[in-house]
């Protein structure tokens, strides 16, 4: 399986059972983004949509942060890039991660971000589309853009979905950095480890969810909570219902089911 | 009044006050969804909606269980059911319960859920449109479909309504359950009760709030309230002032700030 | 600076840095909203808008209320107001407080709110339009209008926004008042202050680093945060894109990221 994925500069992977662990590895820059960890990112989960032999993509970052946001030195000679509007190599670079990021967000897989360390900026968007955020002690969460006289343009759409528009316009508007107990009460992440072990002890109990729930039966489920809000409600419920009859009468159904009634776990739980 | 109510099999009656106290009453299967239940709780609420005498409408199950959700062992042999699209018996079953859900969630009442032990599935979306949940200490919440190779199809979008997408994502695609301290830190419910009289002092509070709140008034409220986010804000403000000044000048409006002046109940109260 | 702002009956100003103290100065009647009052929070934030010596507007109540929303003993003479739907006094005065509600809402300036006391209906609606709220030890949020037989017509929005729509059914269905530590809770305040000295410390804190965040960048910034859910979300960070290419390569851009490589604060922290 490894070998198919694509080589990686910037990323580190490794396939343990049905989850592949997606490791940031640029630690020498805190695994600050760059365009060229933004095309791996892309790739491999196009590569991965269509694997069945893989349910999660786990997401961490190398030396104990997860992602500190764009490069601000890049960035600093900003006035000398040539090209207009969207010609130019900022908009470019800034719309690609956000694609990246809509295309995290829309991964029919279970997407689990353990985040310790700096998880700011383009790192702070990255954790808000996951499925699962667990966060360990170090981390800290944060928007400081404003304070470098820019924008978070695509994460802020991804933190107002994560934790409603109340917060995200105090982290947003005054720059302000949260830690994982504050992360957690805000929605930011989900679970809050003490230290490492606790980390490994918290995944491993969500991959062993993950490995419990129909492949195919989580991937609609996800497909259908990203269109709630965005069509009419009854039309919505209508398709539902079509999804729910073709499920309970489809293969995973059948087996799910009876998997029930004979108290035993389905056959997907082991492969 | 109760008489004029339908005779129910798998629901109790019993009017206490303005409160329509509604039990749900298969304890055999854990208050598991049948078409009857769905088809029985549709009528009361079609029922109750032009009875000025009802306020509220409590939910709770018999026997120490909210509800279960669907009955898994009707579904094991769904593959025989014949029917294609939204001719299958599957698909007008679950778009039926999906219909009752939406009729709750829009009830011009007072919904009150007493969630305790199993508030799975179907139970937990009915939950989730409640205008006030109260959760005793053994309540469970979670939605198992994945796990049983089915989608939360109907449910899903109101579990989104009520806790965030990001909740919601963890909640589902792992198949996961929390207790009653997890589900109010997630605003799956308001409140928790230590115990079973601890639940009739919060039930008997809300019930006691409910008198004082004027019934017009209030189900304008609760309309206006599922309008936001579905019109364009201004032209939603521009209703909203109408409402206000015919109800401020109605009959509810002239009373109720008459008797705050005269620092008295208004009438309403006693009804 | 001072003198070009409006003359006003109901709200002292005082310029502090780059803070606009607004105290709403109505204390004999709890800071309640009358017309005047609406027109003159009005005549403000348009005027502030384009003033770039203000950063952010921080709005409290005399007399340790925040406000108590409407006057009721205005309205329980409403019967004889003449004018029919939009004609009428009530309709008018309503819309007038929503639109003021909207417009700070939409205010390009970081707007914080110091809660106190009674902080109710229209009061509880301008608490949950700011960017940041903190609540002192004496705050009560609520919206008792359906106990007064009226409807929290141009709040209700801006409620279900900063609370989500689970919280603000409860809350405006039961007339409920929640104290400082529950209103942090539900996400319509962000800090709780234990006492008097307490609030300084974090209004000191929050100015402090809105002093430290470009004013341009935190204005866009305000705005494209409104946009989401709004609208299309690929053409959204489209325009995002833009933005931040803009940003990244102007003044703020220029300086902010410069002073960063450089380790020194910018420019306009100490404007």
């Amino acid at each position: 399986m490894e070998q198919l994925l694509p080589n990686c500069e910037t990323l580190a992977l490794e396939q343990r059972g049905p989850a592949l662990m997606v490791t940031i590895n640029r630690p020498e820059v805190r695994n600050a983004m760059s365009l060229k960890m933004v095309d791996e990112l892309s790739a491999i989960f196009t590569q991965v949509e269509n694997n069945n032999t893989i349910r999660a993509v786990v997401i961490r970052g190398a030396g104990g942060h997860f992602c500190a946001g764009g490069d601000i030195k890049d960035m600093a000679g900003a006035k000398n890039q040539e090209g207009e509007g969207r010609d130019n190599p900022f908009y470019k670079l800034n719309r690609a991660f956000g694609e990246m990021i809509q295309q995290v967000n829309e991964s029919s897989k279970i997407v689990i971000a353990i985040t310790e360390g700096a998880v700011m900026g383009g790192g702070f968007g990255l954790a808000c589309v996951s499925d699962l955020a667990i966060a360990g002690p170090t981390a800290r969460f944060g928007m400081p853009e404003t304070t470098l006289g820019i924008i978070p343009a695509q994460i802020a759409p991804f933190v107002v979905a994560r934790t409603g528009l109340t917060q995200a316009r105090r982290l947003a508007l005054l720059g302000l950095r949260v830690d994982a107990q504050e992360a957690q009460r805000l929605g930011i992440v989900h679970e809050v480890a003490g230290n490492e072990e606790h980390i490994e002890t918290l995944l491993a109990a969500a991959l062993d969810r993950a490995r419990l729930c129909a492949p195919n039966a989580t991937a609609q489920t996800k497909a259908l909570l990203h269109r709630v809000g965005n069509e009419n409600m009854s039309d919505l419920l209508d398709d539902a219902a079509e999804m729910f009859s073709t499920a309970v009468r489809g293969p995973e159904g059948a087996e799910g089911t009876m998997a029930f009634v004979q108290k035993r776990e389905p056959r997907w739980a082991s492969n």
